[in-house]
């Protein structure tokens, strides 16, 4: 592997970057992230991801030091000069130093490279097993760092056999650590609105969608979920990944609905032609 | 200044301690911490730090990689070679490096010496102000990281001129984001006891206290709070700090109580004598 990092002005080799100590994510927790990916080498929807990254540093007071531009060429430099299959980026801002005064005005921004992760195959020709875990994230809409309970629940994922964990608080569902979920209902695709981060895949489906079936963004309870006709869930890297068992119960039928899959090839012929 | 830290086997000066950018600490916030201080020099109660930051370490499936006695041997040698007024420790252990297979097993385990900070006399004599924030800290009893709702809190601090925030959640009150809290009602000291991390200053207040006064643990109002006679926080920087005003409502006669100042007498005597 041969990927490149970005760390406050310098390009390096990922496996060289570092950090002091003192730096507020790592004592504190305290940071922001963002995560894009390419298509045929080039940069896919990237616009979108610096628009929510910033997002995110505003609601925690930090300031990301470069233009969108000035970005932009960077995470293209990085891209061209690493030798990866699917280059991925992701982008790190944290609080800065703990000595650093004033605070926070002097955030550390990181940039890095890495393979997109993929998948195996059946895992989308049979769709994926995964459990419910209660949990509400905090400040759902910041892309902050904490996946601190999301790590802390890897052992009950590998002890269920689990693919992924769907949070839910009170009676209604929201997401997954690192996925937006949705549920087919007929002809009707049901997602959350609130409570959830936004995730980019998911926007894209939404509006994919929109030609082709109702679409209701609202709250979703687990009942509702459990008899769902199809479920699936979203990101950068899965893209559409279809959900076929939730906490052992069957979803539909167990198979990947043909709703879902109208879904994938849609989403399969939108990134293709990109 | 001239603070050191030890670094996975290494000493070195603090300010060049690193970790690496895929550290899961700084990409994810997955870490625990303990902080320590000394009186006299010597190490104070230091043994219920390391109990409390393995405990806290295992509720993330981290090992801490030393024994006790290595843990208390290097924290000595950064004392004893740096050249701190109040030296305190500070212990972070992280999930290690986002590549390491398998994960969790190879944590990035650091200490750092650091000067411990004081509070202007004028807060212990006349008391401090604090705010109210809804909010509930995820895994309250582990001394996890996240300290993003709290430094995100900051400018509301600033903007109230507060000294700290006092969190509640519904209708009673747990701690502030660094310390516990507790009021007098009469001659009863009463703090909560769910859903906050005990803090050795406070194991110490109630032991000290308990000769004294009548000691309730249990859920405590809003409402009994801003009733209370007197009211003060804890921590290992802080000891005993009094609190007078609460979202500018003065407990009490605003004035620091007497039995607050009993205990600050007791707390004091104690450590001076260690």
């Amino acid at each position: 592997m041969n990927n490149l990092c970005y760390v406050n002005g310098e390009i390096l080799s990922a496996k060289d970057g570092v950090l002091g100590i003192s730096d507020l994510a790592l004592q504190r927790g305290y940071g922001v992230f963002d995560y894009g990916r390419t298509y045929n080498g080039k940069l896919f929807h990237f616009e979108e991801n610096l628009t929510r990254f910033r997002n995110s540093a505003n609601e925690l007071h930090l300031k990301v030091p470069l233009s969108n531009e000035e970005i932009i060429s960077i995470a293209n430099k990085l891209i061209n000069e690493s030798n990866l299959e699917i280059p991925a980026i992701r982008l790190l801002l944290t609080g800065g130093y703990a000595e650093s005064t004033p605070p926070l005005e002097n955030p550390n921004f990181i940039m890095i490279t890495e393979e997109l992760p993929t998948y195996p195959a059946n895992l989308y020709e049979q769709g994926c097993k995964i459990i419910t875990s209660k949990y509400q994230r905090e400040l759902p809409h910041i892309k902050s760092i904490n996946y601190l309970n999301a790590i802390r629940l890897e052992p009950l994922k590998r002890k269920h056999n689990a693919f992924d964990v769907l949070y839910y608080t009170e009676d209604s569902i929201t997401e997954c650590p690192r996925n937006n979920f949705f549920i087919f209902s007929g002809n009707k695709l049901i997602t959350p609105k609130d409570n959830v981060l936004y995730g980019i895949t998911r926007h894209m489906v939404l509006q994919l969608a929109s030609e082709h079936f109702e679409i209701e963004e609202r709250k979703v309870s687990l009942e509702e979920v459990f008899s769902a006709d199809e479920a699936f869930v979203t990101s950068t890297s899965k893209n559409i990944m279809p959900v076929s068992v939730i906490d052992g119960e069957e979803i539909g039928n167990g198979k990947v609905g043909e709703r879902t899959k109208t879904l994938m090839k849609l989403f399969d012929d939108y990134t293709t032609a990109f």
